[in-house]
C-alpha cells in the first residue's frame, strides 16, 4: 500500500514499546514534542497508555492500533523511530513500515544494532528516497528516562529535521565543568547545558561508535571487577570497606558512574537477610549482548590492537563456565597466599588505582584507535573530541575522564594515541609503578587480572620501538616463504631466505 | 554442459598451481598416483611441468590446458581437488568445474577456506549429489612436498575414495615413539609409520580444525617471541646464545618444529654481512593471513574463552605498527632497567622456559576447548585423540608435546579441559612458579609478554570457583535490569532490584 498523503501533527513516531522504548518516548513527551506511539502487541500498548496517563507529559503521547494510522498521524517529513531487537526484527519493522512513507521520510533505528546492517540499510532506503538515520542510544533504561547519550549517524540532511529533538532529550553536562547534570525527574527534565548528541557520521558511524561505547564500558567493568578481586582475596577486605575505597576513588581521577553505583552496590545490604552484603550472594557469572565481541571481532578484522577490550569480553566467557570452574579449583592449584606485610598492605590500595586507571588509560586509547581504523576504512569523518564530549553525560562510560579525552582531542585533533596526549602520558609516568607492582604482586599471588595484565602488556608493547616479531617474520619465511622486510633496506622491499639450500642464499621477490 | 561421459586413468586431478600446489602434485606422484593437472594461466603449468621433467615421480603427471580435457582425463569418481584462493577464486573454480562432473564425483578443497564457506559449499554440492570434502593441509611448502598434516572434513562417502591418497601422501610418524619420521627426498617418500590424516567430521570440520590448528600456531610462535625478548632484553643475550639454549630446550618437553626452526634461525649469519646476525636486521612487523584472526573471532561467537590466542594475534597488529611504536617510544616513559643478581640471571632462563611450556599448555588447552565447543555448535564428532595425533607430523606446530595430548585424550576421552589431564596438570604444578617469576618480573621491567600473560590469566581464572563477575551482574542489574542469579537459590532463578526505589526490593522475574 502507498501513503494516503494524510498529514498529522505528530512530531515522532515510536515503534517498540519496550523498557527502552517506554522510557524514551516519555522523554521526548516531557519535552513538550507529540509523539505517535505503536507496538506489534497492542496491549502492551494499553499498559503503556496507563502508565503515560500517570506522568505529567501523558497528554503528548497518542497510542495507534494500527501502523497505517500511526504513520498517518505524523507531521512531515515524517520521522519513525524503531526500538526493537536488532537484526530480523529490525528489518521486518523496517519492511512493514516502508510501503507507508513518502519521499524525504525518516526511518531512524535506534536499536543495538550492527554497523553493517546500518550500512546496509542505509543505502537501501537512500535509493528509494527515504532517509535513514542509525542512532545509538545509551544510558540504559535511566538514561532513556531523563537523557541518555545519542550517537546519530546517517544522513546528514534528516540530522537538520532530528536536531531539535534529539538536542532535548539528550543528557546535559555542565558548560563549565564538563559534568553531568543530575536531577531530571518526570515532568521534569533539565534543560540548558550541553547536549549529550551529535552527528557522527555517515551510514553506520553511529551505531559503531555506539558498539565501541559498549566495548569500552565491558572494559571499564572488567577493571573495576578485578579491582575489587584484588582487594578482596589478597586484603580480605568487605564489601562494606571496599565500598568506602570506591566512595574514595570517585572523588578523584577515577570520578564516573560506574565507579559510583560501584560503591552503591557494594554497600547493598542483600534484601532476604539484612546481615550480609547483596554482592556475596550474586553469581558471578556474567551475561553478554554481543556489542563487546563485535568491538572485539571489528578490531581483529581491522588489525586494531585492542587486546584489553577482548580480554573484558573473554572474562565474562569464562566467568560464565561456572560449573567447570568450580570442578577445576578442586584439581589445578595455585601458589600460597602471599604473606603480604603491613606497609605492603597500605600501599596495595593506591597500587590498585592506580592500576585500574592506567589500565583505563589504554582501554580508552584502544576504543579510540579502533574508532580512528574504522573511520579510514569506512570513509567516515569522525570528530573524537566531539564523541568525547557526548560520552559526557547519560551514557554507562560517563566519567570526568572523558572531559580530559574531550581536552585532548581540542588540543590535537590528529592525535594517534591517547596515551601521547601530554596530560595522559603524565597520569601514566606517575601510576605505573604501582600497576606494575599490582600485577607482579597478582602474577605471584595467582589473582586473575587479564585486564590490568593485558592493557600493561599493550602499554609496553606500543612503547617498544623494536619487537620480537623480526624472530617470527623469520619463522614465518623459514615455513611458508612469507618473506620479511629488513631494518637496513627501504620498506616495501620484501626478501627471503632459501632456508633448505645449504648455503642460504638471500634472494629479493 | 555436461560430461561427455569419457573416462580416463588420472587417480585425481589437482587445480591451481602455486607452490602449495605444485608441491602437493609431486607428492602425490611420488606415491605412484596419476596426477592430471591444471592452472588458469597456462604457462605456470608449463613452467611446472617442466619441474616435473626433472623429478624422479615427473611420469606421473599430466597436463592440460582445457578444463575439460583435464576432467575427462580422470578415473571415476573423479577426484578434483582444488588449491586457489579461499574466497571468491574457490567458489569460481568451483562453479567451473561443476557442469563438467557427474553425480557421485568428488570435489576437494585443500585452500584454508573459512570452514563457513565450506559448510555452504558441502550442502549446494551435495544437493546435486556431487561429494564435496574441505580437507586442511599444514605442512607449509616442504610438508606439501614430502609430507603434511591432512584434515579432511565433509562427505564420509567421500572419504573411502580418498583414504588411499591421502594416507600415502600424508606425514608419517613412527608408531612407537610418535616422532615425525623424516628424511624423504624425491622420489623417496617415507612409508609405513603412522600416516599424519583423519577423517574430521561432516562438511566444514576438517576447515575448522585446520583453522584452530593455524590459531593455536601462532601463539606458539608469540610464546616462542616473548621467550626471545626476554633473553634479549632482561639478560642482554646474543642471538647465537640465544640459539644455544633453544636448542637446549628442543631436547626436552618442548621439542618441537618451531623451538628447532627458531634455534636455526637465531644462528644463521646475515646473508648480505658474516659478521652479524640475520634476525638483527629482519624488520619487526608481522604480517598474517586471517585464519589465527578468524580462530579469535569464533572463540568470540562461541563464548569460547581464548585470550593467549587472540593476545597472539594482537601482537602481531600491534607490531605492523611499526612507526607509530618507534614514535610512542621516545614519549612514553617505561621503568628503569631492573638490575638483576647473579643469581637471578642464573634462574631466569629456567623460569622462561617454564613460563612457555605452562602457557604454552593453557594455549592448547583454549584451542582443544574452542573446538569442542564448535563440535557442539555444528554438530560434529570430533576425535581430539585423532586430532591431536595427526598434529604430530607434517604440520607446523608438530610436537613431541602432541604425544601428550594424544595420550591424554585417549586416557579421558570427555576431557573438559587439557589443564586437568594428570600430566599437564603435574606439568604446570611444577612450571607454575617460574612462570609466575616470568610475568612479574617481565611487568616490573617493561617488556612485554602479552601471550605468557593472558596464559597466566587464563590459568588462575579457569581454577578460580570465585571470580568477580558476581559484581559485574550486580552493575547490569543496577544500570540496566539485565538481572542476575544467587549463588543461594538455583540456576536458571532470575532476580533484580529495584535500585532506584529507596527500599530496594529484590523481585524475581
Amino acid at each position: 500500500m502507498k501513503s494516503t498523503g494524510q498529514q498529522g501533527d505528530r512530531d515522532i513516531g515510536l515503534i517498540g514499546l519496550a523498557v527502552m522504548g517506554q522510557n524514551l518516548v516519555l522523554n521526548i513527551a516531557d519535552h513538550g514534542f507529540k509523539v505517535a506511539v505503536f507496538n506489534r502487541t497492542y496491549a502492551r500498548t494499553e499498559t503503556f497508555m496507563k502508565r503515560c496517563a500517570e506522568e505529567p507529559c501523558g497528554g503528548n503521547v497518542e497510542a495507534f492500533e494500527t501502523l497505517e494510522a500511526f504513520i498517518e498521524s505524523l507531521a512531515r517529513p515524517r520521522k519513525v523511530m524503531t526500538l526493537v531487537q536488532a537484526g530480523h526484527a529490525t528489518d521486518a519493522t523496517i519492511d512493514a513500515v516502508l510501503p507507508l512513507l513518502d519521499e524525504g521520510d525518516i526511518v531512524i533505528d535506534g536499536g543495538n544494532s550492527l554497523w553493517t546492517d546500518t550500512i546496509r540499510r542505509e543505502g537501501e532506503l537512500a535509493a528509494k528516497r527515504i532517509h535513514f538515520v542509525g542512532s545509538g542510544v545509551s544510558g540504559g533504561e535511566l538514561g532513556a528516562r531523563f537523557g541518555p547519550s545519542l550517537m546519530p549517524g546517517g544522513s546528514r540532511e534528516a540530522w537538520a529535521s532530528l536536531k531539535p529533538i534529539w538536542t532535548a532529550i539528550a543528557a546535559k553536562v555542565d558548560r563549565k565543568s564538563g559534568k553531568p547534570i543530575e536531577g531530571a525527574r518526570p515532568g521534569k527534565p533539565v534543560k540548558g547545558g550541553e547536549p549529550c548528541t551529535t552527528y557522527v557520521g555517515a551510514n553506520g558511524a553511529g551505531h559503531y561508535v555506539k558498539m565501541v561505547h559498549n566495548g569500552i564500558e565491558y572494559i571499564d567493568m572488567q577493571l573495576i571487577c578485578e579491582a575489587y578481586h584484588l582487594m578482596k582475596e589478597l586484603l580480605g577486605m568487605k564489601p562494606d570497606e571496599m565500598s568506602e575505597v570506591f566512595t574514595g576513588w570517585n572523588e578523584g581521577e577515577l570520578d564516573s558512574y560506574l565507579i559510583e553505583i560501584t560503591a552503591d552496590i557494594l554497600q547493598q545490604k542483600d534484601p532476604t537477610n539484612s546481615r550480609r552484603f547483596l554482592v556475596d550472594r550474586v553469581l558471578d557469572t556474567a551475561g553478554q549482548k554481543g556489542t563487546g565481541k563485535w568491538t572485539s571481532q571489528s578490531a581483529l578484522d581491522l588489525g586494531s590492537p585492542a587486546n584489553a577490550m577482548a580480554e573484558a569480553v573473554f572474562a565474562r566467557c569464562l566467568s560464565a563456565q561456572k560449573d567447570e570452574r568450580v570442578a577445576a579449583s578442586k584439581r589445578l592449584r595455585g601458589p600460597k597466599a602471599p604473606a603480604l606485610t603491613s606497609k605492603q598492605k597500605r600501599e596495595l590500595i593506591p597500587a590498585i588505582r592506580d592500576a585500574l586507571y592506567c589500565s583505563k588509560i589504554c582501554a580508552y586509547a584502544q576504543g579510540f584507535a579502533l574508532m580512528a581504523e574504522a573511520a579510514r576504512e569506512y570513509d567516515w569523518a569522525l570528530n573524537f573530541a566531539s564523541l568525547a564530549k557526548i560520552f559526557r553525560g547519560g551514557c554507562i562510560i560517563r566519567a570526568q575522564f572523558l572531559q580530559k579525552i574531550t581536552e585532548a582531542y581540542r588540543n590535537d585533533r590528529s592525535l594517534t594515541n591517547l596515551t601521547l596526549d601530554p596530560y595522559f602520558n603524565g597520569q601514566l609516568k606517575k601510576g605505573q609503578s604501582g600497576w606494575r607492582s599490582v600485577v607482579s604482586m597478582a602474577a605471584e599471588a595467582g589473582v586473575p587480572c587479564p585486564a590490568f595484565m593485558s592493557a600493561l602488556a599493550y602499554y609496553d608493547g606500543y612503547r617498544s620501538a623494536v619487537l620480537p616479531a623480526n624472530l617470527l617474520q623469520a619463522q614465518r619465511d623459514y615455513f611458508g616463504a612469507h618473506t620479511f622486510e629488513r631494518t637496513d633496506a627501504a620498506r616495501g622491499r620484501f626478501f627471503h631466505v632459501d632456508w633448505p639450500h645449504p648455503d642460504r642464499p638471500q634472494l629479493e621477490s
